[in-house]
């Protein structure tokens, strides 16, 4: 293979690029599906990777669903996936605060009740779910009641995000010894259509700007969502590709990582993003640049059906 | 005058300051009172200020009053001041849109009842004021009812802030020739005992990461608030004192403006934080020195008494 990046994955190339490794990684929205409806072509790629010995995952910096219901999405759209192929950042998130955090003691919850779910999946209480409207004057806000227990404040995705949520998480992290985590810094979730609506990285900005603080954030780009899916199934990063339509998310995970990277157009950037920061000769920036690029993941069926 | 900034002002420099001015613009948070109490003197200050035939102006980021219901709140306080002589961002950024952006429309705002009044007053209609729950599912988000006379976005303090409205702002801001405009940036609102809560910056970050844009700010330290008063009154930038707490609001607008420059102890900022700024050489932080300092403005009664 030649050693120029941003090559377009086509003819002989994707069959020696496939050959080179064991294992796929495929971001989800604008990779596999976009909103509800499977990339054409999808389920039956990830199908033939598995029929020629492939380990296949699925990782995404959505926080809304527990790995039980992206399976049952998957299944919906005719993908042939079990749960424990699913790395979200609502359990990924959980397994951060157990095994890194080791977190003794409850979450101030801002997210979904997946995340909640997969909290109490591994033996973490939260609080926090759900609406969160402003009541009393404005001297009563930082007096507001705040459950001695919590040791964490966790942000996600929240459609129920209220200024006295951002208030409470303030009052949490500005006690003593707060963890204080995000899912991940996607500043817009695209649907379809070209819409879009406000991500997490909005509400964590918020909270952020507020607690004159930074979060760790567990998503994409941070290693940390590679290295779960590695320690459970061992895999060896040099024979992985991950495949995904974000530079600056999946590229740069891959990037990270040190394994294989190639974009799919199908979603959020394009080529000559990618181009633009190759040329800029950034290096902070290099690592969004994938090694290879397809139109759609449909490029890769010829060389796996032949 | 000696040429050295961040001098204590006392003895007989008290006078030459006073002296070398014709206008005191003072802010108020932290400088006049301490969320419902004066500082000590400080009503006598702005009193005997009055009397030696200064022009005395109150200039605060603080979106959430009218200019009545300022000069109301100083009256309950003991401060003989009428309702022309303060500029909050309410008030400001109202003229803001009508005079500098020559807005033709309406204003969505995520904001105070106080905006929606000093809005009115200048002849702009509003909508958004009030609660605004999330409802429906995610795919119907981003096609949310939209006012199509809404030609601009007005972020400022809105106990109310919601995903909702945070959503709402991203889909008027991104329809075409959308203004976008933010009262402040104060990342915390402080209040007594050394407590604070969530501020305006916190709102306005949320919503430009959504927006991927920037707001142009009318607050605290751009120069727009200066403007009002000099356009409304003819003050001249020279024979200017500037008494704030903040050093990268008050302090810098003084600087931006070309005004005297002193900072008060009775709020947010410490003289170290000023010596750290003026001996790190950092030429685009020089602004953030403030000329003089004093423990309380109630420092200058001496001068002002004798």
């Amino acid at each position: 293979m030649s050693g120029s990046k941003c090559a377009r994955l086509s003819g002989q190339l994707v069959r020696q690029v496939l050959d080179s490794v064991d294992c796929v990684l495929f971001d989800c929205d604008g990779v596999i599906w976009r909103g509800d409806k499977a990339i054409p072509g999808a389920p039956q790629v990830v199908k033939l990777l598995k029929q020629h010995g492939k380990r296949v995952f699925f990782v995404t910096n959505n926080s809304t669903k527990t790995r039980k219901m992206y399976a049952d999405k998957m299944s919906t759209l005719g993908f042939d996936v079990t749960e424990d192929e699913v790395f979200g950042t609502a359990y990924c998130s959980a397994v951060y605060l157990q095994t890194v955090c080791k977190l003794q003691g409850k979450v101030y919850l801002v997210g979904s009740d997946a995340m909640k779910q997969e909290l109490e999946a591994v033996g973490i209480q939260q609080t926090g779910l759900g609406p969160d409207h402003i009541s009393g004057k404005q001297t009563d806000w930082a007096r507001v009641a705040l459950d001695p227990e919590v040791k964490a404040v966790l942000v996600g995705f929240d459609e129920h995000f209220s200024y006295m949520k951002l208030n409470r998480a303030l009052q949490y992290i500005t006690r003593s010894e707060c963890l204080f985590v995000g899912t991940n810094r996607d500043s817009r979730l695209p649907l379809e259509g070209g819409t879009a609506v406000p991500g997490t990285g909005c509400l964590l900005q918020a909270v952020e700007t507020a607690a004159q603080r930074q979060a760790a954030t567990v998503g994409k780009p941070n290693r940390f969502m590679f290295d779960c899916v590695a320690s459970k199934f061992g895999v060896d990063p040099g024979r992985c590709l991950m495949v995904g339509d974000r530079l600056d998310t999946d590229i740069m995970l891959g990037s990270n990582c040190g394994l294989k990277t190639l974009l799919t157009l199908t979603g959020v950037s394009t080529v000559a993003e990618a181009e633009a920061i190759q040329k800029s000769g950034c290096a902070e920036r290099q690592g969004m640049v994938p090694d290879y690029y397809v139109e759609s993941i449909a490029d890769l069926l010829p060389a796996l059906q032949g």
